[in-house]
């Protein structure tokens, strides 16, 4: 307990509802607490009104109070234990100075990747960033504000070698050969653009905390691609270096796909860590120990099942993953979901134990 | 030794290099087989002349004389130890009457996909899709003449699972959530469906070995989508009984992204199975053991790499895989990659042991 800050301790044991925090602070509860991964976005009614009302994606993520209205929707909807702020990883290229659009259907385009080395020297990087991500930072404030202390706010990011592939690929891929080709062809420098994403998302995550956020997940959608290997010699040294700057805030590191590194994470400084619906309770314990806490991990394709069968599969998965757990889904909600399904679900777990 | 058919040890013994079947056979080899996934294709001179001509995808994939000549070009191009048969997955969904088309760039687009359970029974099925594949067949005999007895030929076909997702997703997909949401909302039918694929591809299988093939490699190209129990339940069944029925021919099953699913692998009859780059050897002789011959798993995009690095990579890789192993890439060569690179990566190996 004592490696948490004791201003945050205060403010956490403040909340209405501290589930959440609690289960990453190493208190005992009596469920898993519960939230869902993309639960604020296309699969609530509310969501889908506000982003009719804006030109595009990107205007709804620099709107402070849409996002506020946005990101809390699925507390009373669906009656999850924390909200997440609503927001894209993206934001942080765009600060750096690689911009994006996301084009309907199709997701992030990237006018001017990443080609060479020396595209890496006009970056903007470090505390830099920050004033190009005010609204982010307001977006939390006025979020907090509406909370009024009944539950914990978590923010989020992606993790560096998530957004060095997007940078470099200048979009979505199936492959995302062009950043990996980018390691082997420029090892080098390859260590230096991950150094400086690396700053930035320390300094934005750094940012969010002090703005209100409670709880900071990491996300690397793209870590699947890499070999153990690489993933050791790329990845890891900044996801740590990131996680250990916000030591006493709660921090969850989902690395997607990532199975092969898993032995790897015991050294990343993390209270949880988020698995998805291929990857087993045993697999993670086996090699990571009992006491962390595990995120997850519910196939998203089970929410199309019926409600009944949606209770049988939550007991299910919180009997396999244990007390050390947060339930959640292995990925994103699917946007085509019925909400009610979410909702039983939500219910289901808030009915364990 | 024995589990092979007579009338084969006698053809595999007549060809002039027959390292690939020596180790599929059992028979101890001074040095790994290679080839390559994907090796006729985009990265050879003579495939795009040949590609140029014809007026799409499909008109190259039926046409006989000209799938020799593009099947046979890796042989003298590259020198990898075996051809495998250019072709097509979804052959077989077109065969059972769920046509689709290529579109540049995207990839494949199926204008009737399975929409519903009642959708199921207006497909052709077993040996009835043979008439519609004598292409296929016709293809085998004209590539064997010209091969007359150098090499042996590898012949392939799509999982059921995966053929499964694209007949219903209609395309291809990140997430194959329709595919998935069909095995949960109708799991008999599922199973109805699934039993219609295999028993087509059984039939087809077959029919190549009859026409010449000497290998069958089976692609799960989405099998790492389901969970371990799906897995169990609506995939490796078929997957078992397609390998069972053609007992006697060497085995290959490349079951991309299914880490979880190795550890009941076991089951499986097969010779080898093929790995990716992100699946350490150790994970694979753990579960399934010392004598199955692994296939794989250098990264694609080590081949952005120069020669020098290709070489040293080529020589880790063989000393983990150890002796049971076919040298191969842990996944298609893409299509961006210098041909010469992996005429580096095949003389790398061929100058092992």
């Amino acid at each position: 307990m004592n490696y948490f800050r004791a201003e945050f301790f205060d403010v956490y044991m403040s909340y209405h509802n501290n589930i959440l925090l609690d289960k990453l602070h190493g208190v005992p509860t009596d469920r898993p607490p519960v939230w869902v991964m993309r639960q604020a976005g296309r699969i609530l009614p509310g969501y889908r009104q506000i982003r009719k009302s804006v030109s595009g994606f990107k205007e709804l993520v620099k709107s402070p109070d849409l996002i506020a209205e946005v990101t809390l929707e699925p507390l009373h909807e669906l009656g999850v234990d924390a909200p997440i702020l609503f927001s894209d990883i993206l934001v942080i290229p765009e600060a750096m100075g690689v911009d994006y659009d996301i084009i309907e259907k199709q997701g992030p385009k990237f006018p001017n990747p990443i080609t060479s080395p020396a595209d890496i020297d006009r970056l903007v990087y470090g505390e830099d960033v920050l004033d190009r991500l005010d609204y982010v930072f307001e977006s939390i404030t006025k979020t907090k504000a509406r909370l009024s202390g009944s539950n914990p706010l978590i923010g989020f990011a992606g993790a560096p070698w998530t957004l060095f592939a997007y940078m470099i690929e200048g979009s979505g891929s199936k492959t995302f050969a062009k950043a990996r080709r980018f390691l082997y062809e420029h090892p080098k420098d390859s260590h230096r653009l991950m150094s400086r994403i690396s700053s930035a998302t320390t300094a934005y995550v750094k940012q969010k905390i002090a703005s209100g956020a409670d709880v900071i997940q990491l996300f690397d959608s793209w870590s699947g691609m890499l070999s153990r290997a690489q993933y050791q010699e790329f990845c890891l040294p900044y996801i740590s270096a990131i996680m250990e700057a916000i030591e006493g805030t709660p921090r969850i590191f989902f690395p997607k796909g990532a199975w092969s590194s898993i032995p790897d994470f015991g050294d990343v400084p993390m209270e949880a860590i988020g698995v998805d619906w291929r990857t087993p309770a045993s697999y993670v314990r086996e090699h990571l120990g009992e006491d962390l806490v595990i995120q997850g991990n519910m196939d998203p394709a089970f929410l199309y099942s019926d409600p009944d069968a949606i209770q049988s599969e939550v007991a299910r998965i919180s009997k396999d993953m244990g007390n050390q757990h947060i339930f959640n889904l292995g990925h994103g909600v699917y946007p085509d979901t019925d909400a009610n399904h979410v909702k039983a679900m939500v219910q289901a777990v808030k009915s364990l134990g």
